[in-house]
């Protein structure tokens, strides 16, 4: 059984495989993702191109010559209207980016690379789902914004937590509003390294 | 603050609450299903019908005279091509359902009714949401069966565990693909019974 490194420190994202019950371990690659995000104005190459230097970081840190070990590597951005919303900084901003997403659809874009340690070949993809919310009067945003839910997530929300409350409909993989498109996952990994999850 | 009561013992949809961190409390409401199953061809009739006798039964055994007790109660089925998929009963109609649903859509309908417990009112609304699975080998299926995660659930599986890996696309409320539609149960209480959630 290979060994799964997810190399994220996303709770969301470690929480989607620890409710599957696949052992993993997370490893933290940082990335000035500010410099990638000046030079890369399509949200989709953006996540790809980040999603495979998490990964190629990750092999560089681990320099291990152990043989079958994965890396799962993954970056998410909100796309409105073509532009791209990062993490807020601060609650004004964490405001600003929820009041911009009330009643209206947006797209929640994950790129993934996937590797095994000791091979030169990554697999990048990306999975983009629809999300809507529902209107939103400033108070509610403001109450949800007292939650602190908006810290650290790409267009300030989660939708496992209280922004359910706000989700009116997705179109697309619900585990990739989470941060990482677990079918796409698991057909990559089947297809292109002779993995399957549900052997763990 | 009003109290909320979920006439619903599902650990799926309990765990819907728990991570809004709202206070709440089960109550295990006893009605025939299967009495009714087949007085109803129309799933959407079948899950209001049994969401409101799951509200109404919750009300009766309460039979408090305590103000501002909300009552939520629902009923969650999987239909496919028209014909009502429930609970299966062993590990070869697990497979049975699972076997239908891989490759292609079904759709997961739950009935709500709401109602405070000394108010004649009760509001009977209904979710659905279309979900499309990937194509699964029957050794794959077999794999999944032996996780158990299709026993006590509509459709034999669960959209957050393990079956995150064949759902390639769900286009509606995610929260109902789980046993509640959080979005409309908001909008409801909002409305009607001048409850916000974000309260809580």
């Amino acid at each position: 059984m290979k060994k799964i490194i997810l190399a994220s420190k996303s709770k969301d994202r470690s929480e989607l495989f620890t409710r599957l019950n696949i052992p993993f371990e997370t490893l933290k690659t940082q990335i000035n993702e500010k410099d990638y995000k000046n030079h890369y104005s399509d949200p989709i190459e953006l996540v790809k191109e980040l999603a495979k230097l998490k990964a190629l970081k990750a092999k560089e840190i681990l320099k291990s010559k152990e043989k079958g070990v994965i890396i799962i590597a993954a970056d998410t951005i909100v796309e409105l209207n073509g532009k791209i919303i990062g993490k807020a900084r601060n609650e004004e901003e964490a405001f600003h980016t929820l009041k911009n997403l009330t009643n209206r659809s947006h797209n929640l874009i994950t790129g993934i690379a996937i590797s095994e340690i000791n091979d030169s070949k990554v697999i990048v993809d990306y999975d983009m789902t629809n999300v809507t919310f529902l209107y939103l009067s400033d108070d509610e945003i403001w109450e949800y914004i007292k939650t602190e839910e908006w810290k650290g997530r790409a267009g300030c929300y989660s939708i496992r937590d209280r922004a359910s409350l706000f989700i009116k409909e997705i179109r697309g993989s619900p585990s990739n509003v989470i941060g990482l498109p677990m079918e796409k996952i698991f057909r990559i990994l089947k297809s292109e390294f002779n993995v399957s999850l549900l052997d763990y």
